[in-house]
């Protein structure tokens, strides 16, 4: 028992304590069965919890290095199935690909709450993975792992409401990143029957909620932000509730980070929905561009356009400098804002839509584009003025999206979108 | 959508449909995003689900020869790796050695049912390896998934009564392998207040069980199998209650062959006996020896024998033979047995023991024996007449054991079982 | 402690037993204040248990005498409400008039389990009645509170299917009263896909079904039993399905006699099923006549009757003896009955007619009739050899009827049949 | 439909639509059958919420008038009975006594939901109670009724925890009658691990709490209230936890007054509490008494009192006054409190002794007091300076009780406190 352990190496982060933990790690491996990889799974989780941050990553700097594939018998395997590619060549060499901590990760598993152990495991990982880029081997495999146990067949759609357990509404306040909830009065208000909130949960782990979207029914789609989260708005009466306007998306578990969650959880809202409202109609977004901003400091880059689009890019760049005298943080300010002149506020709107459009397809592209375009949305309006809030201004300059999913062409626009294509409406076309 | 490729292809089965079915496959991969693999898996597995058993094997070879790792390509990366044995080469060498076909399954697996009908292909699987053992790979690559998402930690342990679902009962009459349940009725004696029944389920299969495991609650540890399953049995008073006796574990999912789940459940139901209560002192087995009368016929081989104990086999398997002229099949007639003198019915119980504690740690063991020795438990006591059904008599001359979870010792046990030893009682000891 | 009772008086049924069961009586009644009444009450039920049947004829006796209303005070309390009818006047004479038993029942309902105490008792006093009318009052007051507590807003439609637990389905086997369940093969049949089965539960008995009610999903009316329950039957398709029939009804509490329960059930299954199932066009019933033949063999009794149809009614008297030699016994006879002569079985089905129509009203009338007329069905169809069972022929000569619910007319058909008339459709005007 | 009558009436309050109120009371009630009175029913509920208030005055008016029994027939059935006291006289009589309004509330309760409204009723009637004393008949058969329908028997008990929806927390804050709740996070102090909190409900009102108790973990009898509910104090270890304390009872119905359902809350929590945790040595309250400064400054009144205490009483009154200068209310100050000579804090804790032991049983008693008494407690300990609340002061001059709850001796405590004699320990005594 690791109880023992603990007594003669006084110190966790001792390397006398590191030696043990990775004792556990080598033992529950060399488990030939499998009867007692609970137990010792469990000392080496209590282990590593108790590990300070540096030990830490001395720890997964271990995983690293003694817990990769031997390259020499991986080398002797892939000669073999090169050689003759049968059945057992490819057996003997997938044992000898696959790194062993997969395998302890699998036996970390099997402990009860271990997948929790394992998500809280790679959140330190995530930590420490600047510091240490040699990591990022380690992390795959964990990524690898998780990816495969947070598949969506195996996640669970919850609606979330004023009738929810009280530790769970908790949560949405503590971890909503889009739209700060103000406590209890203003998450109230996010659940009245104009609302709807969703959260994704995962069988093991029952009362954390890995993502969660919060949904607001509408006649109309919306142009700004602010009415939607007013905390005494009156609500429209039910039949002319024909929209439905996703206005927050928020990951709960760092530990998941790149464990794509969203856009399964859209789409499956999506089909609640028009089963409990068949009236809906629109189903849209009222998202930020938090990118905007920062992609007009950088001068606008964009890698490839044509002649005449790269042109309009260079006006507009020009006539909003002019407005703003060459300082475009004065864009940030909400008075200065509201009086941009006609055609800066234009030129304003038609380099955010080169920017939708023309880069979001790269990795320069703006990730709330880049995260509904690839799940198949379509680019539907750009709205000035929609957050005045002082991120919004500081973003984007106040400018809000909508992106709109037209559930019968989500796949064709992501086909699209894979092939650099961004689905966008007339009002963007014009803007082009 | 399939229905377009069923209309051109008119025969699940010919080359053409079977060809379509392939560039489903080839689509569900070659997405670089995941928006679209729900409704492409649909397809696939619908496909599937219509093809002949014929069919099924060619496509199973299929995602044999096809999607395979690439050799050439993996040879590369290994020599890459070997050579610089780095974070990007690791990372490369397992993209390259991950055959494709398990991304595929893994696609298929977010589709809501996604897991049940891996399961189902898998079956159709096993049962195609022993024509086409090129098959082993694929195979081997379904078990790894498998194993991974049917892992401990994700599977729930469910009582069974007589307040259970009438659907899920059924599945008990159903699938019990070991005691055959005569009935609703003979049902009905089972789950009486002295029985327990537990299951486990997965998540995603909520409506079926895995495996289960049927508890006889009783004063002593029994000595054969007729009184436990009799549905007059008067029931003892719940204070005398001692002994948990295991007396069938029944798998239900023959797609999910070779995923260890008895080993767990033992563990875990004797926990939540104990809690339930506390007078409980003993758990242990009343266990078939399905492999004692084919040993017996093979002329009891055993590898390694001290010069003693192979001289004692040998007087016990004569004095065997002596009792019943040489033909052991008399042996399984009730009244032979019943009739066999007391040093042949010494001389059978000295062989079972030999059998038990020095064949089991072997690939010649007895299964069942295999299962619960590697589980941890200790081998207690030879039942000579236990089993007078017609398949007891058959398989193993009546005999049946009692097998001891200690649970304090099960990790021991177990260790010692890896390394060749089984643990036993003295009363096994004696007759060695 | 009743315990302690039960020491010194060694017979339960004794004197000096049922003595002490009316010393616990008074007791529970005494208290002032209520803190005790669970300990004592549970006496008082655990003693009236243990009474054989006679001394409980006893026990029910002193209720009757020793717990009524002080005649004395009830009337002078009378005659002050009489001359001065105030609030305090009333309340005074509410309090004389109430019998003390009363209060001892509701004190017993405190108890856990005690609905279902009293429940068993009323049983026990509802087969005393015949011989001790004198318990009628005390029968009134039992039924008077259970209708009160099992009012119909107390209690809770289920659905029942094979979902259900095993213990619940097994009552419906043992309970259902009109056309036998025989095991539980024909009881799946029954909770086919195009079957429904609902039950009516009090939070007080949550394992106890009150009541249940079958009912077939078929494209039309049917006109006879034996297709609906036949074990074999293959299942319509789903669109087809127009017409909910509901083909048994059975109480499950012989305790609850005479609380009306099945007419709330039968709307709200209705209303039930319109919700789930918006194609249904139709709910009616395939009822027996359990009276028919029995008032054919009284005479045809019936008390006003038009000169017309009293001269109808003589004349097909006259035909449907002629056709059986005066001997009404051979229509329940299956051979005999099939063989009828038009003009026979068109005289039969015109007695129904009359019966049903112009008897229903009375106390003479149908059982099965008045339940459904006064629950505002309208009499729809008369299907002659609609029920050749053993006992269909006997009480109705295979005569069964349809009733059927015009969810929007029960109200005004119920209201009428109140002031006498029956509802019934043309064919059935067409016979009269 | 009351639809069509709203039409007709145009003003709810009107005597038209008063009448048509009346008549459908009427309806109600003289519908033979019973098929009809859900949709009766359910107009007149809605008819009823539309009233304004003086118009229920009228309306409730009428039911007293109106639904009476008849005071000449009751006096004729009264008459038989008592000429000849059979089974059919008697049900005469209770059939002539029972004012009909009783009848009417048992149709409407047959509503979904009628019988939260009915409890909506009697709250609105007890408000009248004060301006129409006429109306206490009718607001007899209400707690009649009710009582019969809210008997524990029929109650159920519910843990409310930090898991528990919002929506049901939300009424705790609101409901907290005892020492208020202020917001969430003082919410939240009150459900951590040392706390308990239960609440009682009913089926038919499933959303709404009927009475809560908050009950707290100690390892001692606590003295003050302060450290109970502060937000930031510390949890002591698990094991240390010897008492628990119920602090605080709130009623959430005001329509339920009079019905009593605290003292069956109080043990069923402590049977449950005892269940859970064995190590639970002591149940007690820490409550106030909200009657003692009220009686002081009336001159403590008492009605039979033996010679000496009566001298007592009246010294200790001197001594009390004499320290404030004959002003009381300088005793609700705090700072004066905490300076009172020990001569004269020891007075006002033998006024509070006599004003417990022997003013209780009277009407004139703590209702506090009153209801821990009679629920079979034991008055255990007075805590000076316990509550320095402006409340506490006020009411008590900052003094506190402990009841103490001894699970076996509460009945032989109830049953002498109905004599008049009220249980206390021995430091009471040494007070008198």
């Amino acid at each position: 028992m690791f109880e023992a352990v603990k007594d003669t190496t006084r110190r966790p982060g001792s390397n006398r304590y590191l030696r043990r933990l990775l004792v556990l790690c080598n033992r529950l491996l060399s488990e030939r069965g499998e009867a007692n990889s609970v137990s010792i799974a469990r000392d080496l989780v209590a282990g590593f919890r108790a590990l300070p941050d540096d030990a830490r990553g001395a720890f997964f700097g271990h995983l690293a290095s003694d817990f990769s594939p031997d390259p020499a018998a991986l080398l002797a395997s892939a000669q073999a199935y090169a050689q003759s590619p049968g059945a057992a060549q490819l057996q003997q060499v997938l044992r000898d690909a696959e790194p062993p901590r997969q395998e302890l990760l699998r036996r970390i598993n099997r402990l009860p709450g271990g997948t929790a152990d394992i998500v809280a495991m790679r959140r330190a990982l995530l930590g420490r993975l600047g510091a240490q880029p040699e990591l990022a081997a380690v992390e795959a495999d964990f990524l690898h792992l998780l990816g495969s146990w947070f598949n969506p067949g195996f996640l669970q759609l919850q609606r979330v409401d004023w009738r929810s357990p009280a530790h769970l509404l908790e949560q949405l306040i503590q971890h909503e990143a889009v739209h700060t909830i103000d406590g209890w009065d203003d998450l109230r208000r996010r659940l009245q029957p104009d609302r709807r909130c969703f959260a994704f949960f995962h069988p093991q782990l029952p009362d954390e909620p890995l993502i969660f979207v919060e949904v607001a029914l509408l006649p109309d789609m919306p142009a700004a932000i602010a009415p939607l989260i007013d905390k005494t708005a009156t609500q429209p009466p039910e039949r002319s509730l024909r929209t439905a306007t996703f206005y927050s998306i928020s990951n709960c578990q760092p530990g998941l980070r790149g464990v794509s969650l969203g856009n399964f959880l859209i789409k499956r809202v999506a089909d609640e929905l028009k089963r409990e409202l068949p009236q809906l109609r629109t189903f849209c977004t009222l998202s930020p561009l938090p990118g905007l901003a920062r992609w007009l400091r950088a001068g606008a880059p964009c890698e490839s356009l044509s002649r005449v689009r790269a042109q309009r890019l260079a006006e507009a760049q020009q006539t909003l400098l002019a407005a703003c005298d060459g300082k475009l943080e004065r864009l940030s300010d909400k008075a200065s804002l509201q009086r941009l002149p006609a055609d800066a506020a234009q030129a304003l709107q038609r380099l955010a839509a080169i920017y939708l459009t023309q880069v979001s397809p790269t990795t320069l592209g703006d990730p709330v584009a880049r995260f509904h375009l690839d799940n198949g949305a379509r680019l539907e309006r750009l709205n000035p003025l929609g957050d005045l809030s002082e991120k919004g201004l500081r973003q984007s300059f106040g400018l809000m999206v909508n992106y709109l999913y037209d559930l019968k062409k989500v796949e064709l626009h992501h086909e699209n979108f894979v092939l650099g294509e961004v689905a966008h409406s007339r009002q963007l076309a014009s803007l082009l």
